[in-house]
């Protein structure tokens, strides 16, 4: 048993809570049991029979649940930093997949790199990702695209699950783009992601979700649901990849579907919205994606208003969201979506528990939720958003253990 | 004599380049020699006598200038958290200062702190700039507005400047706002500041530049040519805030009264630019605040087009720009203001040295500068600013002395 005493706040976010109500208690204490947050509340009301636990001061900082970062492509080969200044310059994801470089590029460095490049990579970036505070990862393939590296790298992730303390939440993403042995033969593709990927993921318990990445490019909507149909057959839930970079009907998609989240949706439309509104499929907004790109941002606050809950997440990924850093992403959630603070944080927490479907398990503070803990060196979660700095985190505890940073 | 060697790329950053040169050298060697650059270039061309030299491997990583945050309001009492939620749910940087929060909450707070309090405030954040390889630093007064508060803060950068490895570089802005107590009489104010502060200043040698806010709320453009005449009269420098909130002609009167700087100039017209090219006036971009304000950002594109030096700084301060983290700024210029990130780094180093009347000594790595020198985790400069971490700050050696980093 421990008690964590003197918290200047506490943000316990309870999944019931509306997305603007982050559970705070201002002068707050919580005690972990067996990995568990056995209780939480208000200092003064610390029950008597904690009072004599092993206690940690917590200085009157911040503590908030272990952050979620539900939408990663966290395992890749190599890096595309000169695109970047192509970019800068005005060339479009679109113009630079066209000239053999984006996704295409990762491909094949992705092919390229031997499972223990990989693992050894992701796992250094899991350790960052854990210094400021991420307790759980949602991870897709996707940079494969091929039976033995989409297994590759999905391999990689149940390795490092059970390797490191960050939990990892493993999607498949064959349908990223059509790799290029199949552009001619886009039904051959399919039917290798449909008869052979997914039984054979299915049959190794290799991924939880399944993911499509629907827009101009990549994949229909019709080709999407005939591969969801596949999938939710062999036990797989849906994630979806929808109106990123145009208005193509992916939310209706996916609540059609029965999508357990929709991802991006800068180019959400107000039938998209409504499919939304009481479809159960949780909004992903990716800040990050958005700035790097220099595209618009989902409508955060047309979606909360209209009662769709709304996570934040990375995207992290060597193209068009090269950092991990998922307090930048909550930042920019507040100041280019107009979400706050209490919202950026439920979207961190419960909202991206919700959307890997752990909102009963982990995600808040309340008691009986698994104790991933994070205290941040900020008396308050409005001040930690506001002034930012290069890693605000200064202990994390994950089960209730705390982990040694590096 | 020390031998940095396996650069894996070299930024020399020279101030005869022009803005998007920053003299990248690819497999690189520098020789530092009693604090100054003795020799700098491709490793293949190290001359013999440099061969023996004690050697330290930089194992291909990049290195740069220290960089230089030309714009700072370092020392302030308190901060203003909760201010962040009211401006997320629309309320503007006027409407806040009208009901007495913005700069006037900050005053009373600067003014009520004890100036060692201050000073351990301030110290504490140039550490973490340090740690981000910050190695020199431009920071105003501009909270105090009476007599004894603004020379506290001007004492507190000549202790600071003396205590600590980054150098400072004091600006006089007691024409930041009226204070409350000469709303009814701004004519006394300002003659505060001519009879009274600027001589005592120039006396004791207490600041190099004066600044002024010239803004409706603020200071008119006649006020500060009042003020400016003085200033210069002193000795004293001129550095302007410019048409931040505004068109007011603020880049015309930089120009005018021979500014080394004009600063923010968000709102900068056509005539403006005008005005600027051949000035020698150098333009201060502070990405920082328009993300945070939501407001728009310096034309950068425009202005570097048309041959005008811009400078990029973080406006650090506890209001619009609440981050001193000014790699995010460079990579805000690159994503928001379509910078390379070869401007954005010149903007960092050569460019801001020059916005502090330094380009001749600091900010650039060619043999003959002060080695102030920065190892950044990253195979290249593309790299570094398109990868997004908390810190890629490796080692920093200040004067040729490696500083210690905490």
């Amino acid at each position: 048993m421990r008690l964590l005493r003197n918290i200047g706040e506490l943000a316990t976010c309870p999944p019931e809570n509306p997305q603007h109500d982050a559970g705070l208690i201002r002068k707050a204490a919580l005690v972990i049991e067996e990995g568990i947050v056995a209780w939480s509340g208000p200092e003064s009301d610390l029950p008597t029979e904690f009072e004599k636990t092993d206690a940690t001061d917590c200085q009157g900082n911040l503590v908030i649940p272990g952050l979620i970062d539900c939408h990663t492509h966290l395992c890749f080969g190599g890096w595309r930093g000169d695109e970047f200044e192509m970019r800068l310059a005005g060339a479009s994801y679109q113009e630079i997949a066209a000239v053999g470089g984006g996704i295409a590029s990762t491909v094949k460095a992705t092919r390229e790199a031997s499972a223990d490049q990989l693992t050894r990579k992701a796992a250094r970036i899991l350790q960052h990702m854990l210094a400021l505070g991420v307790t759980t990862v949602e991870c897709k393939s996707g940079y494969g695209l091929d039976e033995e590296n989409e297994l590759k790298q999905l391999e990689i992730y149940r390795v490092l699950d059970a390797q490191q303390p960050v939990e990892l939440v493993s999607t498949f993403l064959g349908a990223h783009i059509v790799p290029p042995e199949y552009t001619e033969d886009r039904e051959a593709y399919l039917d290798l992601l449909i008869d052979v990927l997914i039984p054979r993921i299915n049959r190794d318990g290799l991924a939880e979700y399944c993911d499509a990445f629907v827009e101009a490019g990549a994949f229909t909507a019709e080709e999407a649901r005939r591969l969801f149909e596949a999938a939710k057959r062999q036990g797989l839930k849906i994630k979806l990849h929808a109106d990123q970079l145009s208005s193509g009907g992916g939310a209706s998609l996916a609540a059609e579907v029965g999508a357990v989240s929709a991802e991006h949706l800068e180019y959400i439309d107000e039938d998209g919205i409504s499919a939304l509104v009481g479809s159960g499929t949780v909004a992903v907004s990716l800040p990050l994606a958005s700035l790097y790109l220099g595209e618009r941002y989902l409508p955060a606050r047309r979606l909360i208003d209209a009662g769709v809950p709304v996570a934040v997440a990375t995207d992290f990924n060597p193209g068009s969201a090269p950092s991990f850093h998922l307090p930048l992403a909550m930042m920019l959630a507040c100041l280019n979506q107009q979400m706050t603070p209490q919202e950026a944080l439920m979207g961190a927490t419960s909202r991206a528990a919700r959307a890997i479907d752990r909102e009963q398990r982990i995600g808040s503070l309340h008691a009986g939720y698994q104790a991933d803990i994070v205290i941040i060196d900020a008396p308050s979660l409005n001040h930690w958003l506001y002034h930012f700095t290069p890693n605000a985190c200064r202990r994390v505890f994950k089960n209730g253990a705390e982990v040694v940073l590096t």
